[in-house]
């Protein structure tokens, strides 16, 4: 079920600037029992990446209202938002204040193994190295040649994730999670100020650390560090958490702190 | 007039990667007496762009048909191709060989100020810097943010143009053109190995400058060696070339060398 500007189709217009230059931002997040988890952090976040490239964000009660019929319709669903610049006419110039595009979409939840969960998964490094783009750095927009090319670089169904590094080598995220680890009592996460996504889950665990009195830190992670980590756990508002088990020659135990990490993300989310 | 997959419409399906991910490559060519100028090399552009994406390439009979039939219809236009991966399932992950979408349309032909190609435009320096990312560097994708936003800072109707630098402060080209410069005898252009897209326009030059005996190199050129450059012109397919006459304090008088350009771009080409 797709509602495009709050009209069930499947159809856009291909005029759309989403389509000729990626020009707008989207969303991932659960549906669950018919309710859309952490869907007030979601928006938040949509409005925020909205702002960052001037486009126009469509009223939190007109999606609330979208997203409220396709729960109804699939109460346990993946939901999708993609916001684009409009509809415009041939070049880069948005020709004055444009009407925001609104696109609504349900797809099934991913059956990924349950062991993913349960004892953890695999990673692998990725060949292709993420540019600097501190303009963009953080925001969730429809520009992913990226992370759909590093995504290509293996077909081995036994590696869930790949790992991103930056152009100077520094560790970022998987190609769609984020990335933390533990050294000890210390958690780190990748510094996104110069690129990446900063993920809603990911804030969460921010916060949630923060409270727990649990220091976390963003900051830059080099290949080496990250493999001197105690335990590594990867995040995004679909997967929860997965720990990361072994990457090329390297291997971890089962940690203790990602179930502690699944239950601050299993907690109630508006 | 829009063929989506040779069928004439407007609309395309809402789950395409070309919108999720920007995951496709276009071209943008004149039509001119309901003939396309360089249509070989367009196409060939066209595949080169695919391949390096691992993109489906429509077969060249194929395209060449649908442009015929927009040619027939908008004898003047200009012609926009789009190639995506396809439609998708959600996820970064394209499963198996894709179904490649193919769009064709025609936009009218804007209507610049007869003095750009007469007397030359004003260009200035956009403040985003462009992100290094050899990968993808030449290649006309979709992920066109970084343009759009140069684009947006400003509104200013008597700029034609921005001077895009790279985030080591290196000239790369305008936000829709290719960049030359003249030195004395010799034509520089912007090494594009890192960022950028190597236009079609850009590529005749290059050649035809070494056909007539004159230097020709494709080098970093910092701010300071183009304000020193004797005369500076921009090219691609809907303009054809414009001499830039002003950048912010400096200026260029009117150059011998422009005219010679538009002289070769205007020769008849497949």
């Amino acid at each position: 079920m797709v509602l495009v500007n709050g009209l069930q189709t499947d159809l856009l217009d291909v005029h759309d600037r989403g389509l000729a230059y990626g020009d707008g931002v989207f969303r991932t997040l659960r549906i669950s029992g018919g309710k859309a988890f952490c869907w007030q952090r979601h928006y938040q976040k949509l409005h925020d990446d909205c702002r960052a490239l001037g486009l126009c964000c469509p009223g939190h009660a007109m999606l609330s209202k979208e997203l409220g019929q396709i729960a109804a319709a699939y109460p346990q669903c993946v939901l999708k938002i993609i916001v684009t610049r409009g509809r415009g006419a041939r070049g880069y110039r948005a020709v004055g204040e444009m009407q925001a595009t609104r696109i609504v979409m349900a797809s099934p939840v991913p059956d990924y193994p349950s062991s993913y969960d349960e004892q953890g998964v695999r990673l692998r490094i990725c060949d292709l190295k993420l540019s600097l783009q501190p303009r963009f750095a953080g925001i969730k927009h429809l520009n992913r040649l990226e992370n759909v090319m590093a995504r290509r670089e293996w077909d081995d169904a036994s590696i869930a994730e790949g790992l991103l590094l930056d152009s100077e080598e520094f560790v970022i995220g998987g190609t769609m999670t984020n990335l933390f680890m533990r050294k000890g009592n210390e958690l780190w996460t990748p510094d996104l100020t110069r690129c990446g996504v900063a993920g809603v889950q990911r804030k969460r665990v921010l916060e949630r650390a923060a409270v727990s009195g649990i220091r976390c830190a963003e900051r830059r992670i080099s290949v080496a560090q990250l493999l001197e980590a105690d335990e590594i756990f990867l995040t995004n508002s679909v997967i929860g958490v997965w720990q990361v088990r072994e990457m090329g020659d390297n291997f971890w135990k089962k940690g203790e702190f990602t179930p502690t990490v699944r239950q601050w993300l299993n907690e109630p989310c508006d």
